[in-house]
């Protein structure tokens, strides 16, 4: 051990902050001009990105390749058959995303550069997934999803403007098709890393430099409808009346009230982000409420004890109940947050065990490889955003972080 | 009184509500095709509705031009120099009104037919007034505004697709300025009276015949504006969210128990219809919400009360709290309201005395004249619909009655 942290000490010098920072501001310039940092997930803008971290990646001497699912693949061949892989998305949402994803890839891109001379026991594998953030086709992971064989024939089928997400994924280079990681000949996976903005503000308020992500949350969406009587609102008394949205009112805080108990016993929250009144008008009593719910634990009982409150509480104010998605909680690897953890310690790091309250390319990569997640603090929280900022400081401990776990994996 | 009483049931035969009813029916052919029962003010649909109305008056005996206000009269000559007025409006909200004010002019107009050949004491004034639902110009009850002076020479220069409220009214055949009914040459007003459609329930629950208005409710309106801080949902614990939503639903449910208590001393409503929030994004806390209130009530005085008592909570709240505009509440005449109450007991109409929620331009005549008004149910309390419903029977009951009340006012 006394040896290792030897080495690691004289290895922080290999990853260079300053060429990651670069590309990442090279990247940036890849953007719609009209809405900096969009590059929509198959459009021109993605693929111009795309041919930007290919040539870094051939640079840093990386096999290059799009995989049937339309992921970006950069390969560096070891010598057993395990794989390592390092990976985010170079895809955004409209207006945003100038770290969120491309932060991640190129955090991979220059554990590569750092070891382009270096003989790795185990292949690595550097990924750009495909449309991580919700796609024109409706659905989001694109790339990881198919990796995991999460990606069904129907979605495949899905149609944007006439064209099918399968001709879509054709269209930048894949086979149109869903491939299990395992059938890409790129070896056992042994490691799945990516480095992410928070997202959030929790690593600022506690000055934390570093989020070893223990879980990737469950997400359920909820949609609930009130429904009341449009009366005109002057000449209708109090006791003739039938308002939704007083009811969508009560309920709302009711919810909240009930989610802030759940908060006490782990990592709960709830948000009514989304509200729609009918006729909306204001000398007209509202008829019509609708709200949904984003609730997030990192414990599926927690999210299930919660709906059926909320369900039953729906039943009792005789509104419509929708569950309009659920996707289950996801766990990160223990042996590699341990491995993280240990590392944040050995390069005087302050690190804190967190849930990802946002899902990520990884929330699939856990069902088919031991998994793990490094968050750097978002200033004030904003992502999703042009505003989105996270110091070279802070990726500098990231990244450093990042490359002596794995090279550590590596050993192993 | 004897006398009178039998020469009152004898009249009865004198007003035809198959003739009332087939006017309403005839006015309501003449509409936008593609959104029945619409005759927007200032539109040719408008202007076709009050040609029809120009050939009745014509047909009935009256004397007809427009006023300088863009109102269209009918007039009948009398022996002194008192006026009785009688009116509403035939304009409508979009897709809405096939009795709605409509009534109220095909009223006036019966009655006119009915002593077409009768010599009367008092001049008589049918009114169909100009533009009493809310305009394109932004205001309402343009007609009787200007009549009771209260059209101000700002109003008149509001601009509409490049034409002055002013413009407007001279199309119509106005002259473009505001006068008052005593510059008009047609008397002096001794009573204005109005029959329209209740707009609620009340009567209906009450399975009483007709409303005998005894005020028109001063309206308040407020928008309050909720601020918080747009965050992911996911990622953003309770302990850091501020959420604005929330506090529109805390205050919104305030708002109404205060109203709920106020409503025991007197009739008071307050409503909330119109709500807007942002970014309204189900995965990102609200970050700005904001409500309407609209607050209605036949007494000033706890209008004001409950304004006080919202604004210190907005300020606790560190809410925005505007005051859009306030109209204060109108009292009917009493001697109209007690001559109409004498006379629904004689021919045996269930009747109750109520305040309008609603405004009308009986809210503006009474401003000039003793007024009073005259509600028949509406079915389901709907209004400004097409789904708008009174029966005949009902009519019939509010004709008799607005018409004996009115011979009587003319011997005094």
């Amino acid at each position: 051990m006394v040896l290792g942290n030897l080495l690691l000490l004289e290895d922080c010098t290999m990853v260079d902050v300053n060429i990651f920072w670069q590309n990442i501001e090279d990247l940036a310039t890849i953007s719609d001009p009209n809405m900096p940092y969009t590059r929509r997930s198959f459009s021109s803008y993605f693929l111009q990105g795309r041919a930007f971290l290919t040539t870094k990646m051939r640079e840093y001497g990386l096999e290059t390749f799009i995989d049937p699912n339309g992921n970006l693949i950069g390969f560096k061949k070891g010598q057993t058959q395990k794989t390592i892989v390092v990976g985010s998305h170079s895809d955004t949402v409209d207006g945003g995303g100038k770290y969120d994803g491309v932060a991640g890839v190129c955090a991979g891109l220059e554990i590569a550069r750092a070891v382009q001379n270096t003989e790795l026991r185990h292949n690595l594998c550097i990924i750009d997934y495909l449309a991580e953030e919700p796609s024109e086709w409706g659905i989001s992971c694109i790339g990881s999803r198919a990796l995991s064989s999460h990606l069904t024939h129907k979605d495949l089928q899905l149609t944007f403007k006439g064209e099918t997400l399968s001709d879509a994924i054709r269209r930048v280079g894949g086979s149109g098709e869903s491939v299990h990681f395992n059938r890409l000949n790129l070896g056992e996976l042994c490691a799945s890393f990516e480095l992410h903005i928070e997202q959030g503000r929790v690593l600022e308020e506690k000055q934390c430099d570093i989020g070893i992500v223990s879980s990737i949350v469950g997400i359920l969406r909820l949609r609930i409808v009130f429904k009341g009587q449009s009366n005109h609102a002057g000449t209708t008394p109090f006791y003739l009346r039938d308002d939704a949205f007083l009811k969508a009112c009560e309920f709302s805080l009711f919810a909240h009230k009930k989610a802030k108990q759940l908060s006490q016993q782990t990592y709960f929250v709830s948000t009514i982000g989304k509200i729609a009144t009918s006729p909306n008008a204001s000398n007209i009593i509202c008829s019509h409420c609708e709200i949904i719910l984003d609730i997030r634990s990192d414990q599926d009982q927690y999210i299930e004890q919660y709906r059926n409150v909320l369900k039953h509480k729906s039943e009792q104010m005789h509104a419509y109940f929708h569950e309009i998605s659920f996707n289950a909680a996801t766990l990160c690897d223990m042996n590699l947050i341990e491995l993280l953890r240990y590392n944040a310690r050995r390069l005087n790091f302050e690190s804190m065990i967190m849930p990802s309250g946002a899902g990520h390319d990884s929330a699939f990569m856990a069902k088919i490889a031991p998994a793990c997640m490094v968050f750097v603090p978002s200033k004030n929280g904003i992502s999703h955003s042009k505003d989105e900022f996270t110091s070279k400081r802070s990726f500098e401990k990231a990244l450093q972080l990042l490359y002596h776990s794995i090279l550590q994996k590596d050993l192993e």
